[in-house]
């Protein structure tokens, strides 16, 4: 983890797979390389768009390592590597740092609900003494719709105080700009992503990060385009977030991670996701071509 | 799994570990057996209660085998499998019915929420034929408060009809005895376990299976009673499942898996659980007391 994660637009990136559900490396590294070309700043690898907790430990190191052969620019990936026991989410932390990756974004363990800050300070306590490397830069993946075990604030503040070069950031997909506005402010040295692009500029003009979405596997180039305006032509700034807000309410109202696949041509989802009926692939198709069509016209 | 797992009383066995947080499977193993000779008819090993997803796949396989070299009966076994990753689901699987296990207790993929039956099928419907043992029983658990992922009535009624000789019972943690009643009687050839010996004689009159419960750590002797009492003494049955249920009753009202740790000593918990404080462990240990007292009494 030498050179530092970039802020900015971020994709979590789809998982591609071949017909018999096996991970394809070769595909991942071409997605990847795409959606730096299309305007990412910066990849997120192993969320849950990546459907991370479907793969095995050994299938997620493989296709990291495949990534980094095939000449994917590792500091500008932030990798999952959050599990619910601890020796499995050293064991990812540790391979991402080795990889080079520029960061690792870490789900809490998610099994126990009801659990208490104590309880997840000790987890991430636990893992970063274990992991026990200079390079480590962790960005907590708060998720509560998901994961149904948030992380508070004051959890990222106790972590913050005591690993102040190790805690890097936050992705804050609760979705609720609120809650965004309140990490940014009480966590001024993280870098706080929202977890869509429809928070982009908001976030931005908050002094966050930037976004790490899902639906950015198909928006890349527009929250690309929001964020250089945001930077160099402010007068534009708005409709292009406008524009970019629309296309990510057409997707996020069908189920997001089989309809990226059917989008990007990515393969199917495993088990338990499910992919999307004919009839679904057909009205999705439909809504964005016409949304296309209406943003060509105004 | 050459002899059949038996039904009745089951206890959800804690996982001792040393206070490195290390697995230490020769506490196990006689922590397995205490339960067999306290009047346990067979034991979950790797659930809810024995901190299953806090554990990597290799710690798990390797305290089976240790399990069954200290001869533990493993046909009276029942062992946790379920995982998010499907390839870890079928390992788990595969190693237990290897080890001689009884049957394999399966949670749902619990990562993603808000999943579709047919996404559930699919998932299970894979793992039965990626093991593809005709020695394979399956029990299916449902702990919708724990998981976020139920299992639905509908669902396990189609696997029982795709694998009448492999889907063999469910566990039915939702504590709501209508649930457990409408169970049996819609899979009347799959033994339903309610997940408290709070239900345990309801459960037998509604001709249920028995109950998989992890206070039964510690209640196992009075819920073997109620067993050997609505088999032989029915006159008594009811004062000792009153007597059972206010002793689960007292232990629930603690977060469980510590409270449990404490009263049978079987070392620490791993993060993200915590340790009871000693002001609660005391409280615990006096309303224990008072209850032995009042029983004792009465």
């Amino acid at each position: 983890m030498e050179a530092k994660l970039p802020a900015g637009v971020f994709a979590a990136a789809l998982t591609p797979l071949r017909a018999d559900l096996e991970l394809d490396p070769d595909a991942l590294a071409r997605h990847l390389t795409r959606l730096l070309d299309d305007g990412c700043d910066g990849l997120a690898l192993f969320g849950t768009t990546g459907e991370a907790t479907s793969f095995a430990i050994p299938e997620r190191t493989a296709a990291l390592e495949a990534v980094a052969d095939a000449g994917v620019p590792m500091h500008r990936l932030l990798v999952g590597a959050g599990a619910c026991a601890l020796p499995d989410a050293v064991a990812l932390t540790r391979h991402a740092v080795e990889t080079g990756a520029g960061g690792v974004l870490v789900l809490p363990p998610f099994y126990y609900k009801g659990i208490e800050d104590d309880g997840l300070f000790a987890f991430f306590d636990a893992l970063i003494q274990r992991v026990g490397d200079a390079r480590l830069r962790i960005y907590l993946y708060h998720f509560p719709k998901m994961s149904a075990v948030p992380i508070s604030a004051r959890l990222a503040e106790r972590l913050a105080q005591r690993y102040p070069s190790v805690l890097a950031g936050i992705k804050d997909s609760s979705g609720d700009l609120a809650h965004t506005r309140a990490l940014i402010e009480r966590l001024p040295g993280l870098r706080i992503f929202a977890g869509t692009e429809r928070l982009l500029l908001d976030t931005l003009r908050l002094g966050g990060a930037g976004c790490i979405s899902a639906t950015a596997n198909v928006t890349a180039p527009q929250a690309a385009a929001v964020l250089r305006a945001w930077r160099e032509r402010a007068d534009e700034v708005d409709a292009l977030q406008r524009h970019l807000s629309a296309l990510r309410q057409a997707l996020e109202a069908f189920p997001v991670i089989p309809a990226l696949k059917h989008r990007t041509g990515l393969g199917p989802v495993r088990p338990p996701l499910t992919a999307l009926p004919p009839e679904v692939t057909s009205a999705l198709d439909a809504q964005l071509r016409a949304l296309a069509a209406a943003q060509e016209e105004g």
